[in-house]
């Protein structure tokens, strides 16, 4: 098969490499429907984080199994299935309590983009669809797998309740999916940073009702102009940049929330700007697995279209030019059709 | 009046300084019936925190009102009142959802190691008792100003709950308290880290179920194999160095939550570590003004003795020996009576 690999700052290339088999008995094989670049792909991308050596590329996926291990029992061939980034065995101490991307098994699947792909601990990491899906839902189930979980998680992690207020720092689809998570999970205002007219417009589709296009001390100030002097209630920090979460902090009210879900880069936090901020923090990475179920069913009844942050749709074998537009912000987030 | 001046590192001075009066309507003056040193004095003390001017010391309190000014409604002369070191007008919005540390007028009681001391906002800071209390309850209605309210806050920071496993880093009077906060709330088991005997003593009075003497990466390993390898749900930081931050964060669980009160002092967190260590964080001045009534009440009823933790007592005018005391660890605080 062709897939996807990054050999280094900006050299992606899609070429021949071995089809994934099931190694071991808990290993499932899929045949990805669609598949996607991830923002996150794009710090190694932009040599940011080191490329060590040849990578192959890819951690979103679904469609259908192709092949199970002899150890296999909740899924089979034939069924669409959803996973997340990380396998989980879904059965530790930390899947147990709903931490399945600390999974004390956990394993990070690569290789996504690409026709086929291995996910381990198949049992605990995928869950199928009710049935084989029609396509227009195809892209929303997609985004399940990092995306949408993630945008939900930095929701979940703000502490997202009715009635209250929240502002998403971050206009990438991870942000953009935080508006409609927050909008989902009941708050009243949701104010997303932003100064990119069509991610404003999506985010607008998405609930949120005001737009700030100010950054850094300015955005602060304007997010505490709008919320009577003190700050939100939770904020969505999406970026994973030291500005971002300063700003994300320096946004929120004391004894509020700040979800974090973007991966630091270079952030370091003051002991002492954090105590006196009064805020509560939490993040990392989003354990989607356990998302998966209630996500699923938001989709397949047609309550959510996370789907619409696909405004890129390309075949697999021009990946490259995929992570071009989205490193030149031409495009939100870049579906990939094998 | 004669009361207790820093002059700079280990100078502590009891000297001739003019009696408080009221300056503004809203403020009263008390008569000290008791006040002590705090663990957070002794930053100042050492030098590690710098002392610009002569500054007079102290910040925790009760005893009777003197004379309160014009504006002043909810208290009046002769009651026994408790208020924190923080003063707040508890009707802003951050009073209003809990956080009267942030009060947006909040002022930092200072001087209360003296007979007299002016406190400002009386009505929103100072709760009075039921009436006068008697004298063997006056130590424990003290240590409600700070040192309980503090390590309440911990424990609350930390979402201590019914049934979990509860780990506190710090031996100091906070972290005592904080085990004793983290009892009362009703977790099952509360590891108290700490190596000195008459320590570990009192945490086991105040309902440790376990002590761990060992430090660092040696200590975190020890509650890991005490918590079948996954760390605890909460974790109360009552130090605010690097390393016991850092104690606190590797000893939580994925989704676990640290409490943390010990005012950092050079603490920078790494955004990376923290993201994967996926816990909760929380911490901050204590909002102790939220804690009051339920605090007082637990005292008055005898619920709880937190003045267990005044191991040495000394009138007023040996302030000196008592931070002589606390500093070289012979005393775990000092009560100092006017």
């Amino acid at each position: 098969m062709r897939a996807t690999v990054l050999y280094g700052p900006r050299d992606v290339r899609f070429e021949e490499r071995d089809a994934p088999a099931v190694i071991n008995p808990t290993d499932a094989v899929l045949r990805l429907s669609v598949t996607c670049v991830c923002g996150s792909d794009l710090w190694r991308y932009r040599g940011i984080q080191p490329v060590d050596k040849p990578t192959p590329m890819g951690h979103e996926y679904c469609g259908l199994v192709e092949e199970v291990g002899s150890a296999v029992t909740s899924v089979k061939p034939g069924q669409f299935v959803i996973g997340s980034f990380f396998a989980s065995d879904n059965t530790c101490a930390a899947c147990r309590i709903g931490y399945q991307s600390s999974c004390q098994q956990r394993e990070l699947v690569g290789g996504a983009q690409a026709p086929l792909l291995r996910v381990p601990l198949a049992d605990g990491t995928l869950v199928a669809t009710p049935g084989i899906p029609p396509d227009e839902l195809i892209p929303s189930l997609l985004t399940l797998s990092d995306v949408m979980g993630t945008g939900w998680f930095a929701a979940e992690a703000a502490s997202v309740k009715p009635g209250k207020t929240v502002v998403v720092v971050g206009d990438g689809a991870v942000g953009l999916l935080g508006v409609l998570a927050a909008r989902q999970m009941g708050s009243e205002r949701v104010i997303a940073m932003s100064r990119h007219k069509t991610r404003q417009n999506l985010a607008r589709e998405f609930g949120a009702t005001d737009i700030v296009s100010e950054r850094g001390e300015e955005g602060v100030g304007r997010i505490r102009e709008l919320t009577n002097g003190v700050g939100a209630d939770s904020v969505l920090e999406c970026v994973g940049t030291q500005e971002a979460m300063m700003q994300a902090i320096r946004s929120t009210r004391p004894g509020g929330h700040v979800g974090y879900v973007g991966v630091p880069h270079g952030v370091e936090l003051n002991g002492q700007e954090l105590f006196f901020a009064h805020v509560h923090l939490h993040g990392g990475p989003a354990p989607v697995r356990r998302f998966l179920p209630e996500l699923i069913d938001l989709v397949w009844n047609r309550k959510i279209y996370p789907g619409k942050v696909f405004d890129l749709s390309l075949p697999l074998e021009q990946v490259a030019e995929g992570y071009r537009a989205m490193d030149e912000r031409r495009a939100i987030k870049v579906l990939l059709r094998p």
